[in-house]
């Protein structure tokens, strides 16, 4: 079917109303302004991406590898004391989970972060509201295991228990509810069905009202909806960014899930080492890009104050390489859970205020450190 | 992954309780007793395959395919005046539907029998219970058009608006709730996710308590899980034949959506004209059959009382061939939803009583009849 999209509607057409949660202060155009330079100091974030907890939810399997999991996310913790993380996508694998609120393993993603008392933000990949995937195998002669609805599975409104997924509002809700050390935000109603839609400003030293660098995330779709950034979410960004950074003074980071269209441009030959100008140490993939394109890169290419972009989604790449005048960085595939076995790390960021400098490497599972890069100085 | 599954699960895992309801009189095996040769004349279903209400609900060109899909129904019932009406599936686009309830394309699809005063069953193909999926061009410049959650659109407990599919229940309890002329059923529990699982018995002229004929209605899943015919089906429709029909004395008819791979085997060479052994009109594209099976065909083959199988799922294909002992047959596409552009029509079932006798043709919209077949006699 590809026909013509008309906009009168026949029927009625339903809306999730989202309240705008925030837990950190906003100002009036709703950029988080909890995070701040100390004097003198680096900021550095943790990017955790990818970390699937919840696969294989049901078996042995699963569990075992989410406690390694944890074990990453302890290492690269105690090992690089960041200021701030950023869980970057794929925290959960909704479409493992049989339960009608995924929200227990969100929890357990983040727990790591919460109890060390560092603050972090969360975004959304294609997994975080997938529906439950039955396994085939259930359907053979071993059958699906005596189950059960206890009373407290109601959920939401939810009377019974279904295997729909929760969805990103009801799992943000729940980050956001328990959470004062959570920057996330559940984004513009108007940007819907998108929600990790939001901005977040590290004010300077000097005055915590002066922006020293802006961190904006975008919620690149997957899941319950398409993997595509929206039109109108270009049309926030744009106008987000024009409002709250006009001259352009101000250094950008851009963070989602989904590799855009341009990280195949700039890819390394599939297999092929790393060479420079690129930076990284796993090239063992294919770049899976999002369905389409409605221009975002060209928004970031229109703002010399953006930087950097970060992503996850592919477990196989975590290279950075320039893309005109702004780079292009897969984060580290950090959790046990999702495809593939290469070791598990942390790509970091670090910046300096005055001078800004904005400098990123991966930190491993094991402590070691590699693929240093400058993004900016 | 590919992991060995365990029956030892971490943590609960649910189900949803599902009452079994039931509308036509029942015998202590579940059995629907509703339906009965009247002496002396044959005993005609007509059978509608993938009318798929609903599609592209959102522009104009969806509901006047609905209009269309009345159309073929009238005219079809109306030319043959069946006795009983088989909705094989795919009644609707679920995952073109971003509404809380499905329900309604679901009534309009019954409607054109219901209001002529024939009893009616249906069964689930894998399009009815899917989740919404969002076209992809609502996240271009178009945008998603201004849309509201009215308050009629909480439903079955879901307070907010949710575009994550009606279930397999939901839509059977609401068929079931106000037409005492559906003989569906909502299938044992114990065969969940699997729904529309039931026996009809078609009653003696001479003993209404006395079998003349068994419709087997089996779920062959798709959408909410995978399409496949589980092996606890299979167990179930196996314990039940052997209890019902003990010595094989009574003929058996079979219903389903998605074919079986043994229908691969004896499909006619593709784009070929159909030649006997096989009789039909279109052999246009691949049979799609499930992702797995688990020993159906077996089962099937191992009651000489087992005539011919009967699936829609494939548009482009309205072939019946033989297959060892019995006939595997497609329905006829009969909605203007769904793929395809091949006229529409229904395939028609003709039973005589005594001696049994099995005819089939497909019935076209325009009133024209093609195809006949001798499945049995």
């Amino acid at each position: 079917m590809s026909k013509r999209m008309s906009l009168s509607y026949s029927f009625p057409v339903f809306l999730i109303f989202v309240a705008t949660a925030t837990i950190a202060c906003l100002d009036g155009l709703g950029v988080g302004k909890g995070l701040r330079f100390s004097g003198g100091s680096p900021f550095r974030i943790a990017l955790f991406a990818d970390l699937h907890y919840g696969e294989n939810a049901w078996d042995d399997w699963g569990p075992k590898q989410d406690v390694k999991s944890d074990r990453v996310l302890s290492n690269v913790l105690d090992n690089e004391t960041p200021d701030f993380v950023i869980y970057l996508g794929d925290v959960i694998t909704a479409n493992n989970l049989p339960i009608p609120n995924a929200s227990m393993y969100w929890v357990q993603a983040i727990s790591p972060t919460r109890i060390r008392g560092i603050p972090w933000a969360t975004l959304f990949g294609n997994h975080d509201d997938a529906q439950f995937k039955w396994p085939l195998e259930w359907f053979s002669i071993a059958g699906i295991p005596e189950v059960r609805c206890p009373p407290e599975s109601s959920f939401a409104g939810e009377k019974d228990c279904s295997f729909r997924g929760t969805t990103r509002i009801e799992l943000m809700k729940m980050e956001l509810l328990k959470n004062p050390l959570s920057h996330s935000q559940i984004g513009p109603t108007e940007l819907w069905p998108a929600v990790s839609n939001y901005i977040l400003q590290i004010s300077s030293s000097k005055d915590p009202e002066s922006p020293s660098v802006f961190l904006y995330f975008l919620d690149s779709g997957g899941g319950s909806y398409p993997e595509v950034i929206s039109y109108a979410q270009i049309k926030w960004f744009q106008e987000q960014s024009q409002a709250i950074n006009p001259n352009l003074q101000v250094p950008e980071l851009i963070f989602w899930h989904i590799p855009s269209h341009a990280y195949k441009k700039v890819a390394p030959c599939r297999k092929s080492s790393i060479k420079s100008p690129c930076v990284g140490s796993i090239n063992m993939e294919e770049v899976d890009s999002q369905e389409a394109e409605w221009g975002i890169m060209d928004a970031l290419l229109n703002r010399s104050s953006v930087k950097a972009v970060f992503v996850g989604h592919n477990h196989g790449l975590d290279w950075c390489c320039p893309y005109e005048k702004l780079w292009l960085c897969f984060a580290r595939h950090s959790g046990y859970g999702g495809y593939g076995t290469w070791p598990r790390g942390s790509r970091i960021i670090e910046m300096t205020e005055d001078p800004f400098s904005l400098n990123s490497w991966i930190s491993m599972e094991d402590g070691t450190k590699h693929s240093y890069v400058k993004l900016s100085s």
